[in-house]
């Protein structure tokens, strides 16, 4: 296995041919945490290279009133591995560092530190990197070099970086602030051209309502089945694929609502990218803007990749648009990766990259 | 003070001159009962017709897993009418009948027969007249005559109806299904246009955002106060009046936001409309459509009026504009006054209107 084995498929192009190798016993472990879950991916290295990785789920981090719950999150964590220990002849490999992506950390209250400490003593690791989940999931897709990637799920989010000076976000408001082309906002205007069908107007969508009412039951029941629902925006998006049926089967309401999500992420990805060559920027002379997509919803295939690849196209022909490497898991597990290989690379760039060491002898302690 | 006093602006031009005299003794009591508040006005009848109409607010209704809750709504009203008979030397006049508006009745589960049965009890009368907030929004506007009414607010719905056979509800559907045009929908496309001001994008309005962060503080903060907040759409709804104020002053992003919201509610208030003269309608040959509006959000006056009529009249040149003759709670007055003096006219169309009478004897049990 080559070294960029131990980052997944997201970092083949993406890491340093002078990265250099990884230390002995260097192993890394990649945290994914989402609203709903949390992925941890242990990825051995040094001269266990040939071992594979190890996946295990964990539960989501929690948000209470002082925003997110590092407590509940480091005790799920711990039971998580503990109980892969217990099942694994030989426990889990030791851990060098740790990449860290979390959902929240630029829009909720969250103590880097206690989460960097602890998850350094659950893995016995020395360095954290703790990441927005949109960087991690911009490293996945594009790797550590200038750009914008535009993250669609649920949500929508853009990242333009330099992985300098730059760092600029685009919408990730939330599904009644922005979130633009998301899964969310897709559901809920296939359900809204639906209930306009179950009305009788003209602009309504039939194929729709009866998807709708395949999912969901008797529209009368729709509100009270979502408005009291802890996750309206994830229940929203739960109907983004019956549009995706909808529009492959040549529904024109369903195509339009995709065409236009399309356009949206489009529009919020090239947002994210600089206007001007400058300095620190990556559209000077003899460069060119780079951009990339990743997340659930491009899932659906050419039916979104086809009309985003013309809207920004249309929106900056300088553009090079550059297929997504990896996943935002791929993404944490390469930032781990580089602060042992090639921690200059690393930024301390808060609140959307932070690098912690146990020591704090290291050039970032950035809390 | 004339037989119409009873009821309030609202029914100056609609109750019937054939109606009949009042009852004596027979004075009623005119319920509206939002999600935020209730108000209740007793109007005396009879021998006392002369005596000022007594109005008292008492707490909305709250809406549990088994829907609208019952008990806790009487137990509210109950003491609201204690205190003012404690209150008032005298006490409170006898009351005949009961009209009732209740918000959530055509989407949320709620026990009519004990609601009825317990206002009858807590107001000493004999007959209740129950019905959806948007009847009595329209009883209120253009009285018990064949046309269409939207009523917009935080939300927006229309009714069109001939008061026998034809009961059409259109939109009203929250402000994540529908509710296009309301209170809810313009906030929002408000605060999305500031997000995009803040996000650096040419279609923003930086007057908007202004406003907002006026309002709301930095917008980082406002995915965190507005997410988790119990009454999302309320709290959109209350950025509505800013974006007036911008419209007002000349911005394009603002004054485009309530010119569309007026052909929603246009396009809403027409599609209860009938398409056709039939048995039933009021487009038959020598007749013509009438169409009212009402509710908060008229308040704005012609920034909103002005756009509405222009598309009304676009959609339906045959449509007749009757501005609104009073408010919702002039509507459960006349339905109240209607079931003493006129109970024929008032026709059983659950889950619509609803009549119940103590004995059970009337024309309209309904339960």
């Amino acid at each position: 296995m080559e070294r960029d084995g131990h980052t997944g498929s997201a970092t083949g192009a993406a890491l340093p041919a002078g990265g250099g190798p990884l230390p002995a016993g260097g192993a890394v472990a990649a945290v994914d945490v989402g609203g709903t879950g949390t992925r941890v991916r242990l990825l051995p290295g040094g001269p266990r290279a040939d071992a594979p990785g190890v996946e295990l789920p964990a539960p989501g981090r929690t948000v209470g009133a002082d925003g997110i719950d590092t407590g509940s999150l480091l005790t799920g964590l711990a039971e998580a591995l503990r109980q892969e220990r217990a099942a694994r002849p030989g426990g889990l490999p030791p851990v060098a560092a740790v990449g860290v992506g979390l959902s929240g950390l630029l829009g909720l209250t969250a103590d880097p530190e206690a989460l960097c400490r602890g998850l350094a003593e659950l893995l016995g690791a020395d360095r954290v990197v703790l990441a927005a989940d949109v960087v991690t999931s911009y490293v996945g897709a594009l790797g550590v070099r200038p750009g914008a990637v535009v993250a669609a799920g649920t949500g929508a989010v853009a990242l333009g970086t330099d992985f300098a000076k730059r760092w600029v976000r685009r919408d990730g408001w939330g599904h009644l602030l922005g979130d633009a082309g998301s899964g969310a906002w897709i559901g809920q205007a296939g359900l809204r051209a639906a209930l306009r069908a179950h009305d009788g107007r003209a602009d309504g969508s039939a194929t729709l309502l009866a998807a709708a009412v395949q999912r969901f039951g008797s529209p009368e029941g729709w509100p009270a089945r979502l408005y009291p629902h802890g996750d309206v925006a994830g229940r929203m998006a739960a109907f983004a694929p019956d549009v995706a049926s909808a529009a492959e089967d040549g529904d024109p309401t369903a195509r339009a609502v995709w065409r236009r999500a399309a356009e949206h992420l489009a529009d919020t990805v090239v947002a994210a990218l600089p206007t001007e060559p400058g300095p620190g920027t990556e559209s000077g002379p003899g460069t060119e803007p780079v951009v990339s997509w990743c997340g659930s919803l491009f899932r659906a295939g050419e039916l979104l990749a086809a009309p985003f690849r013309e809207a920004v196209r249309a929106a900056r022909p300088d553009a090079r648009l550059v297929p997504p490497a990896g996943s935002s898991l791929d993404g944490a597990a390469a930032l781990a990766t580089l602060v042992l290989t090639a921690p200059d690379r690393l930024p301390d760039a808060a609140p959307y990259l932070r690098v912690w060491t146990r020591d704090g002898a290291a050039r970032h302690t950035a809390f």
